[in-house]
């Protein structure tokens, strides 16, 4: 198992001891950080991530500009590719073989599929795909089997439902395929205009996953130990009206409990917008602002991990 | 006096004994500053702050980002708000949920006054307010107070004029609240249609204080230990032609001067736009550019104090 | 040689000498962070630089800053100045004398000519020049002498050309004003329209340098050591009937290479747009990224010096 100096574009390169490994690092440094021992408070001393944003961002740019804090290294970058020399013609590839001077490290959000990919052939520095368009967000998938390995101490065996936008929501394709690895029943939980893509759905199916599709949230919700529920994504959608049919589709709120397990536990990669009603945010159900707080601990992992802190 | 992971939202927080205990540490930092010894260079070593700017800002944001890192903390944030999910339908309750699990403390702008005060409900990290709307900017006040206690040797016993827009400016509303506290005597000059509010005005009153009203900066001005300037401020006015017809209605230039006592010490919060004459950036009674470089020691002072890194 | 507090306005303030020890702390810096010995990740802790953009740079900003970093210290400021209280009528004059109070060390962009000398005179802290308008940048004129240095062991007695807008390229003139303290032959290749101004070959004439005019890059490129080439800003130019006229006359692409020496040398100070093909970007005559990624360690050597952590 080689971390150091990899680079970090899909969760498909990872294989089921890789993933455990860094679970295992993710669990030290959380650790760390409720210790306030500081075990890990100059491990990169000295280091410095680019984190490059070349779109918006809340969970992404900070917890891994935390993270970086958090162990001792620096950061520089940009939030906002406008405030660049993309303004004065400058091309993604200059941009990405200039930074790789200035920094040990990449982190970067960019709007096109497989953008992070290109980074990574010119860079000499590794590259963590912080999102590629509707292609991957690995570290996303990294903090969601965190997140699902402290609450049931185990991945195996799951009864997992996917909600929502399971055509364009990358964080579906992405947790979907590596929790395959753990032997979980799947349920696709959608509108059939947003029902998974074929090709994710044969994936799985080839790895011996059971698979079930679905329109109607009730029929399934008892039966499951955890509900990932996703943002129908209104940039996602050429024709408004194809948006406007499925918009606000399922809404979660406290009646839905009462149809589910006392041991559900319910997901989302945030930002929401009304697919989970604030009233269920104190619940022990919830537990999608303790997934967002995972990000910290993972990112702190994957970090110290590829600049070779941590073995 | 505990002042470790309270929340700063309201000067109105604060005894007499705290603002004098806080003068005391500001001093401390200001020392180790100068005498570059580097005392507390270390003192947050492993902490990060959140620095959430919903609104523009240049005093406040970079002197408390230079507090963090003169006292060896991190910073992570924004400085405007379009670079994050908030421009995907993210709520601003969601956002500090988040953020929470990413840092040790808190400050945010907000244009909505009582933000700070909704964000401290729902984050387990302290809060500082850095100035909600038109309500409160408490540190602000704090450093006004530093620096009228470094011009003055104590804050006791005052001739204070406040000079402009005395009904929108929250600085004039804080800042007087807690001079009351030594024993001054106001001069409250405005035209008539941007004078205090009553209750402002009740308050001092009921507090004991002494309050002249006049629309004449010249009819007192040879009283005043301190005229503290403010702005009028365009962005308050609903309708343009009550801007248009106090507009520029006081301009300090050379000639004040000599109706004044030699020991008058002018204040401004800053930014300015046309109240003072910058013929005056040099004379020994401007003190407003030091006041505004008051705001690191003081913010340090603040910073290390919630953090628990002094008592 | 005393570099200790100086600010960094213009290449003209600095004799041979001292740009030859300059050079030689760069190469200490290189030398430092290739060997990963952290020799120098200490040298600023405790400094704060004040890095303010008025304009968008990548280059300039993101090496400052890194700089910065890997020499411990540690960064405030602005990418964009619409983020600062200059939207709220702020002067320019008034941000620098409050931001003087927050930092150690400025570094600054601004349309504007002349301006880091105006901020120079406000500021108590030394102030770099990161670019003012069209009239210097020269930082960046070191570096481009560290890459020539770095590339030839000697900047003595070099046949140099340079390529494009001559006119208000201020890359151009500050690099043939140093350059022409080390005995070069050069050659100004632009169409008449974008020729070097008057003013600059009278200097380098006066200076005793051997210079050429030639519209033609075909009929002296086998003389030269270095091609510098530079873009074209169309945000120069008034009439865009002008712009279009010299767009794109120059470019460089594989089959150039056979008309120059093998020991050519290609340096642009980037963004470049068109006029060098990426198909050279692989070329041992390209130089031009290399050329970016020593705007690190130049940086680090004039920090260093300047806040007096190296002699």
């Amino acid at each position: 198992m080689a971390f150091k100096n990899r680079d970090l574009l899909s969760i498909r390169d990872f294989s089921k001891a890789e993933i455990l490994h860094i679970m295992d690092v993710a669990s030290e440094m959380d650790r760390s950080l409720k210790a306030k021992d500081r075990k890990y408070s100059r491990a990169l001393e000295g280091s410095v991530l680019a984190s490059l944003f070349f779109e918006p961002s809340t969970r992404t740019r900070l917890s891994f500009e935390a993270a970086m804090n958090y162990l001792g290294g620096r950061v520089i970058g940009f939030s906002e590719p406008s405030h660049t020399s993309i303004v004065k013609g400058e091309s993604f590839e200059d941009t990405i073989r200039v930074v790789d001077g200035y920094c040990d490290i990449f982190v970067m959000r960019h709007p096109q599929n497989f953008s992070a990919m290109r980074a990574a052939e010119l860079a000499v520095k590794p590259v963590v795909n912080g999102g590629d368009g509707t292609n991957e967000h690995p570290t996303q998938t990294l903090f969601d089997l965190y997140t699902i390995m402290k609450n049931f101490r185990s991945m195996e065996n799951l009864k997992v439902g996917f909600l929502g936008d399971l055509k364009y929501g990358r964080t579906v394709h992405s947790l979907s395929f590596a929790l395959a690895l753990f032997h979980p029943v799947f349920y696709f939980i959608s509108p059939k205009s947003l029902a998974l893509p074929a090709q994710y759905m044969d994936g799985l199916v080839k790895a011996g996953v059971e698979c079930h599709e679905e329109e109607d949230l009730m029929k399934v919700g008892d039966r499951l130990d955890i509900l990932y529920v996703t943002r129908i994504q209104k940039e996602r959608f050429i024709n408004p009206k194809d948006y406007q049919a499925v918009k606000g589709v399922y809404q979660i709120d406290r009646s839905f409990l009462s149809h589910a397990k006392d041991s559900l536990r319910i997901m989302h990669p945030l930002p929401r917008v009304d697919e989970i009603n604030p009233q269920l945010d104190r619940a022990p159900q919830s537990i999608y602002f303790q997934q967002a707080h995972n990000a910290l601990p993972v990112r702190m992992a994957v970090l110290a991990l590829i600049l070779g802190a941590v073995e």
